[in-house]
């Protein structure tokens, strides 16, 4: 038995702080539990109250004659820590804490806090809260309401993980409107154990559970376990489908930042990271989570995104064909048998071809028809039907209609019943047999798109890993040189030797230090030089017109150096100036930037994207934490809007994305090796035709100064 | 008066076509005008029928004895001609057609339409339909339902536009489930007459009209004259906000166009031209409608992007503050004394800055003072209000406070109240003082942002135009000459020719059709060259290995002859090959596209874009449609995401905006005067330093062959 059952399906509740005040916290939950139905036995716990609501109260947990289960804690925090410790001591086995007061407010609160996880903890109970709503559970077996909302939820398949209690009343209410059915139903507030990953674990263990449905405010733990796990949890033959909504401030980013890469890895883009590793359909809206969560409890598949559509009017035919092709599905071309099939059943003013119009005055046999029909067509893998109420429409036949063919088909079937109160029946009746079915029909083909970006993730590709050699030790003793120099801002000439460790092809180069020193190195090098200033100071060296390309001659060379400290000095004339790197011009190639950025509550997150302005205006990167190996990687790369450009665009041979792939394995084994690495950005790498590699044409390396 | 008075206000109406039996339209229009409490006189017409639903029944608008405003004709298209004839015997001003069968099927239909409207239009009365949902006035004095919808909507100041009538059903519906007010409501099918201009102008008059939201299927008159009516009628003083719903088929775009812009300017890109320059706010969603057509019809406006929060929970001011962020908005910093005034009124654990978090047990005093004080802070231009149901919540009182303190400030409050039932008293409140109230954050916050978006169109600059001079004489000739040869496709010669004439600088260019002449033009042009392939066939140079540059000798000019015109045969065997193009080797600058398409159903669009891969991967692009003067060519400029690059990017200069500008004005000057241009291409034109002009690097004009 899962610890968790006590607190989703326990055999008996007590409430401490249970109250005799209407409009109290610790009344209201009380009341909750007793109307909802409750199938177990209730105990109010309240030292001053004979009985609650005409149930006998006691004065303590420990004078309850019976076993318990699970306690509702409605106390302040001192009282709550109190109140635990009689728990334990009465050998409870789960304990919600409603109550305020803990963590968020700091100060004493955090530490009862910690005290009651740490007792528990030894104890081994699981704690959900505190500053939470409760708990829900609306089957028929259990029916608890252990919260402060008086809705209790329909039951279904579908089960919510809120952060914010305050969501969940206003998500219970939008529920009840839209005749939507919990499994469970919890608010965590401060995690102060149970969190996220417990309860994807739960209820996916739950054979109640098909949808999980998360508002998130932040994870706070190991983004890699949860990532690891979750996506295990979201894949698979069996797998339970996740779907989000995130919320994180955006001007949390890293303002100090030293590369591209650290301003770019604000929170936004780092949980799109995690929720996209772990196999998590992010939403924007509440709305957008519901309907996503429908098309998913319907537990049918797209397997290609190939869709018909069916409909009796025109206009939201036309939606629904914009929508979905924005969502990333097409529409199916029909066969010619379809087609003959279709004249059979339909008036010659129909259209026969995608999108179908069984015209206006189609009763129930018109798309009874149409719908066995093109759903048998081989090029079809879903159906998206549209009804809109006119004179002859027979929403409640049609729906039986759809319902009967549904149950015989492999292929989702998406409903559109325009209006909500003509077809009202037939709506129950579809949701009823669980067909997702939707008021417009926008949000029919949305979440059309949504269905087909699981079913793609169900079905990806995963490669064997690369196998690729690394000299770790030598790039720790070039970093353990440069931190015992105290210098944490490496440039490019250590941070292409530390690359070279991990595979990275680096051009040749040098420092100069005179004039005619860079004459000489470039004649070693050979021309064409690109000739760099090396600047601690000075981490963007186009803008102080550091850099010079296509250096021919060694008169040149000596005129590039003197420019470059000039322009340096000019720039920032508090920089000091090393000198001017001397380097091997850089084959051509389609430049890239590769980057890594360090953050406080997440480890190292590796980016990637397209160079120049495709990052700095364009923003098209693409981050992922750990683990990132060769499929990781390989998704990664063809997340960018600029996809295209490195598959061989306007007759350009395709990139070597092979290199690439194996590059962000790389980068991520080197973090890994050596943790101390801050920030990284290879800034341009060149990318090559397939086969021909890369070439690092500029890096910063920053450490973390732990001194 | 107005002419559609007599659809909108009739005092009296005629259902021609009524039936005894119900579920037939024509008995269902007839009982919803009746006991939809119709405050004109109705006269139902049937010639086989003594009374309808008790009232006396005659057996042809001749036999009524009383004048008649509106008729309902509900019949097959030859009676409905019969009945239109009848109509205009007998004097009716106004007439709704309901039925199908007409234009939409073709054939008999169309000509009955086309004959219908013809009649109309000599005996001076308006058609609204065929084959529409009918009309609706809720507003008390009119009370008419003249629709098959049994339900009328509330009273308020929004109006509606549909051409579908299958959408209208479903938003009526949608509406009365929100208690939202429309102040007209009409659905114009086929649109033989009354089409989406007409209405906005009568709107636009019409006292009880701010906002109106349309869904539009296609615009079937000129665009030109569309847009220079409805952006007057959606600025200056007093404004009609209007919102659209606009959905055109993805594939329709022109597949064989021959320039980029061509293959760029599908319906989607064309509308949203049309639709910005009008001033109407695009919606993606039904919900997204209804959102903003509840914030506009507020009447305030947002004067600034600086918003406050005021929250009673932190997730949901989260999520506020992620959505505002995202909707173009910002967070308002506070003065001292606001933080000071909030010290008074809120508890220690509260946060004093934004948002604003007032606490869960906030009753109604805290928010009121609060609220006072954000909005008096001369920094916030609006303030988004955040009440979840808690204990202490009091959502009636509240509401009342927000109600008084909006009625005294000119800035927008715009609320989300969560919960559907819990905080219904209140809401309901707000709602009936026009305070625009949301379920959810993210559409509050959302909602914000299209009213910040729409108080910048009020607000808009108006710079005087530019005076630029044209020859656009010289420039007819050319063409002339070009069609007398059969020529349709000009290249860069001809092309180059013509763009002189509209200002723009174009490069020094001669055409070699032998290496010995390619080597003496390179030699007079001046070193370096750039050498590109002619050929009419050959329309992507470049990928025909067509293009070589920086050619620095004669001997080098003499080599890429040969090379182009060898690749340029194995590219194409078919191909003409008129020789190579000796250029002028362009100075560099920012590249970007200029364009121009024509569009059988909306004449030119004039199109901007930066080049390369920014036009082709990321379609960073936008059009618009005439009329275009300076002020349209500096918004289409500044709404290209990749602007910034043309500002001054890393250090660069900023470039030839206002050159830009003129180009744009340009371009439309060239095809209003030469409207046999079909498409044009300059791609690249590299604009330069500000005020150094741009540089034409290529360009294509396709003429239309009307041969």
């Amino acid at each position: 038995m899962d610890k968790l059952d006590a607190i989703f399906a326990p055999e008996s509740v007590a409430v401490i702080g249970a109250s005799t005040k209407k409009g109290k916290v610790g009344h209201d939950i009380f009341a909750n539990i007793l109307f909802g139905g409750y199938k177990g036995t209730l105990y109010p716990v309240n030292p001053k109250a004979k009985s609650i609501l005409s149930v006998k109260c006691y004065t303590s947990i420990a004078n309850i004659p019976d076993p318990i289960d699970l306690a509702m804690i409605i106390l302040p925090p001192k009282l709550a820590l109190q109140a635990v410790e009689d728990c334990i001591a009465r050998g409870i086995k789960g304990v919600v804490i409603v109550s305020a007061g803990f963590k968020e407010v700091g100060g004493e609160g955090l530490i009862i806090e910690q005290k009651i996880h740490q007792m528990c903890q030894q104890a081994n109970i699981r704690i959900v809260g505190p500053n939470c709503l409760g708990v829900i559970n609306p089957s028929a077996e259990v029916s608890l309401n252990a919260s402060f909302s008086n809705r209790m939820p329909e039951s279904g398949n579908i089960s919510f993980i809120s952060q914010s209690g305050a969501l969940c009343t206003a998500v219970l209410d939008f529920a009840a409107d839209k005749g939507f059915g919990f499994s469970k139903f919890i608010s965590i507030g401060n995690k102060a154990d149970v969190d996220e990953l417990d309860l994807l674990r739960y209820y996916h263990k739950d054979p109640d559970t098909d949808v999980v449905m998360i508002y998130m405010e932040e994870l706070a733990r190991d983004p890699e376990q949860f990532i690891r796990e979750v996506r295990e949890i979201t894949s698979g033959a069996n797998p339970t489908h996740v779907l989000a909504i995130k919320s994180g401030t955006s001007d949390a980013g890293a303002l100090a930042a030293a590369s591209h890469t650290g301003s770019l890895a604000g929170p936004d883009a780092i949980y799109d990271a995690i929720l996209a590793q772990a196999g998590i359909i992010r939403c924007q809206t509440v709305n957008e989570l519901f309907d996503y969560a429908q098309v998913f409890a319907s537990k049918k598949a797209l397997r290609g995104d190939k869709i018909a559509i069916v409909t009796n009017a025109g206009g939201p035919g036309i939606i629904a064909t914009d929508m979905s092709e924005n969502s990333g599905l097409k529409l199916a071309q029909f066969t010619d048998e379809t087609i003959r099939e279709l004249h059979r059943y339909l008036p010659p003013t129909a259209n026969f071809h995608n999108p179908v119009d069984v015209i206006g005055d189609a009763a129930r046999d018109r798309y009874e028809n149409t719908l066995a029909t093109v759903i048998s067509d081989p090029g079809v893998d879903g159906v998206l039907l549209i009804l809109t109420p006119q004179s002859m429409t027979d929403a409640v036949g049609t729906a039986e209609a759809i319902v009967n063919i549904a149950r015989n088909s492999v292929k989702p079937i998406i409903c559109c019943f325009m209006g909500i109160v003509d077809v009202s029946d037939g709506v129950k009746l579809l949701q009823k047999n669980h067909l997702p079915v939707y008021h417009f029909p926008e949000s029919a083909a949305r979440a059309m798109g949504a269905l087909y970006q699981g079913t793609k993730w169900l079905s990806r590709r995963t490669l064997p890993q690369y196998d690729i050699q690394y000299d770790s030790k030598k790039a720790e003793e070039i970093i353990n040189s440069c931190l015992e120099k105290e210098q944490y801002i490496l440039g490019e000439l250590d941070g292409s030797r530390i690359l070279q460790c991990y595979g990275f092809n680096t051009l040749k180069m040098e420092l100069a230090t005179s004039r005619d020193e860079a004459a000489d190195l470039a004649e070693t090098i050979g021309f064409p030089v690109v000739m760099k200033i090396v600047s601690s100071q000075i981490l963007h060296k186009s803008e102080a017109n550091g850099v010079k390309v296509g250096l021919e001659t060694a008169e040149e060379a000596r005129e590039a150096f003197t420019e470059i400290m000039a322009d340096a000095a000019a720039y920032d004339p508090a920089a000091e100036l090393d000198g001017v790197l001397v380097q091997q011009m850089a084959p051509s190639g389609t430049e890239v930037i590769l980057g890594v950025s360090k953050a406080p509550m997440f480890g190292h997150a590796v980016m990637f994207g397209l160079g120049g302005v495709f990052v700095e205006i364009y923003k098209d990167v693409v981050f992922s934490l750990a683990p990132l190996g060769r499929n990781v990687a390989r998704r990664m790369i063809k997340r960018i809007k600029g996809y295209p450009i490195l598959t061989g665009f306007r007759g350009q041979p395709p990139a070597d994305i092979e290199m690439l792939e194996k590059h962000l394995v790389s980068l991520r084994a080197m973090v890994t090796h050596h943790p101390v690495i801050k920030e990284l950005d290879i800034n341009p790498l060149f990318v090559h035709a397939e086969g021909e590699g890369t070439t690092v044409a500029d890096v910063i390396i920053t450490l973390e100064d732990k001194s």
